[in-house]
């Protein structure tokens, strides 16, 4: 997604698919298509792009990104994207990094200084504001609350992942386990409902509204994780407000986002919970929050 | 312990226990009493202090506090304070926190502006300092990482604890669960190398080199619940270095040091561990660091 914003209001939005093939180059000219389309008079003054990992601090080097195609090294998409759009400035950041940013300004979050913006999709990122502004941390890495550890004795276990709140929360580990259970004899739709392609977030909705055990199983683990991540965050670092979104949360809608409030509040330390509140800027968030990020650096 | 800080040098220092019974008036009185005892001349120009518990941020305020006697509702311990002393200005914080932020002025953390202090003792607690300053949060909770979730699926299960930091790593923690195997029916020496009496930290050590099992066992469990949550806290908010201190770690020694250090490395997300260094102020930091927050506010 890429959006044009003039005086923090979006004028123009484009929706392009990051390549699954290829290398960084393909990303990039992905990425400069989308610029050139949504601003063709070349209006902007600057570029925020978000991406999918821990950005170099001070610098738009990304360094090898699971998600991104042949993106096996340290990549300066910073100065490779400004050569390509007439030597602009270009800031990046961590894309779920600058969609809490987004939510804070303008989102769910507005008017909360302190503040974790959590999204579940294919996997699980997070964003802090921290007295009103974004935590970037001295390496960049800030916010990876996948990698946070919630079941510290699945380290060395026999089954998918280290304990680790990804390896329960996000798409692709969903369907591992699913996979994990159905190998050890265990019966479930989703695998038809998906009718053999990969496990969409629309599956595991589906799979529950038919009463599949496994898939509420599996579900209400994601949920029990996801809230005891966030009660250790509240308790860690005092933040008063859980944003939550991403493309599983969006899906399973309501019922999800009040099953994590409620064990969330279970939780809680000494009466300290927080809301949790729906994301509302959907798949712009990225976008606009790169563009906050300008604004701040400017 | 009460401190005399002239220029960030302590120059004078007095020892006194904590009360077990009565209620806030006597603890105030012993805080007094060490107070003109370490400042005979009454030359300070501000008191700083450290409490077992979050402070109401902005005020002198201690809520309930289970490891004081009869603390059992908000006690404004800072007004009581300057009443009795001459009305001088009292600054009250977190023990924790104010420990913490005297390792990274004149300890273990000089010259790291982002780090976590984890004091391991009666139970657990944390620091962190983030862009070197020290985190309080909005309602005065950050570094209550004792209430992080390194068990998530332990909310309901039967036995000690419900899957948090300190259901591991707190000396009454590990006490409460060498008593719970002992009920089900294990054996151990723990107990007898007690006496009778509680289970202080010597004892655990005592008990580990006499290859005590269950003493091996519960403390390795503490050190891999110690490592899971210093590991979330470097993902989560990205920290560089993690001090650790309390009478239960330091009572270990360097074993159980490089032991919590190697399992962080078997953890840490994507090669960002951070090395752990042993406390260095020992039972001054405190002290000295509720001065340090006088002068932070000065």
């Amino acid at each position: 997604m890429a959006v044009l914003v003039v005086d923090g209001e979006i004028v123009a939005k484009v929706k392009k698919s990051t390549p699954r093939e290829g290398g960084p180059g393909d990303v990039i000219n992905t990425i400069v298509r989308a610029v050139e389309k949504v601003d063709p008079d070349a209006t902007a003054v600057a570029l925020g792009i978000g991406v999918p990992g821990p950005v170099v601090p001070g610098t738009g080097v990304l360094p090898a990104a699971p998600n991104l195609p042949g993106w096996d090294h340290d990549v300066d998409i910073g100065r490779l994207l400004s050569e390509r759009i007439g030597a602009l400035p270009v800031v990046v950041g961590n894309d779920v990094n600058v969609g809490t940013l987004a939510e804070h300004r303008y989102g769910a979050g507005v008017g909360v200084d302190n503040l974790l913006g959590v999204f579940a999709g294919t996997g699980v990122g997070a964003g802090l504001i921290l007295d009103g502004r974004l935590r970037q941390g001295p390496r960049g890495m800030a916010g990876e609350i996948g990698h946070t550890f919630v079941a510290f004795r699945d380290l060395h276990l026999e089954g998918p992942g280290r304990g680790e709140l990804e390896d329960y929360a996000g798409r692709n580990s969903l369907e591992r386990r699913a996979r994990h259970f159905v190998a050890k004899g265990e019966s479930t739709v989703i695998f038809d409902i998906a009718g053999g392609g990969r496990i969409k977030s629309r599956v595991w909705k589906e799979a529950i509204d038919a009463g599949d055990a496994m898939a509420r199983r599996l579900v209400d683990d994601a949920a029990s994780a996801l809230a005891a991540a966030m009660a250790s965050t509240i308790a860690l670092v005092d933040v008063e407000l859980i944003v939550l979104g991403g493309g599983l949360t969006e899906r399973l809608g309501e019922d999800f986002r009040r099953r994590v409030e409620d064990e969330l509040l279970e939780r809680a330390f000494a009466d300290t919970s927080a809301p949790v509140r729906s994301a509302r800027l959907g798949d712009t968030g990225g976008a606009l929050g790169a563009a906050l990020l300008v604004e701040d650096l400017a």
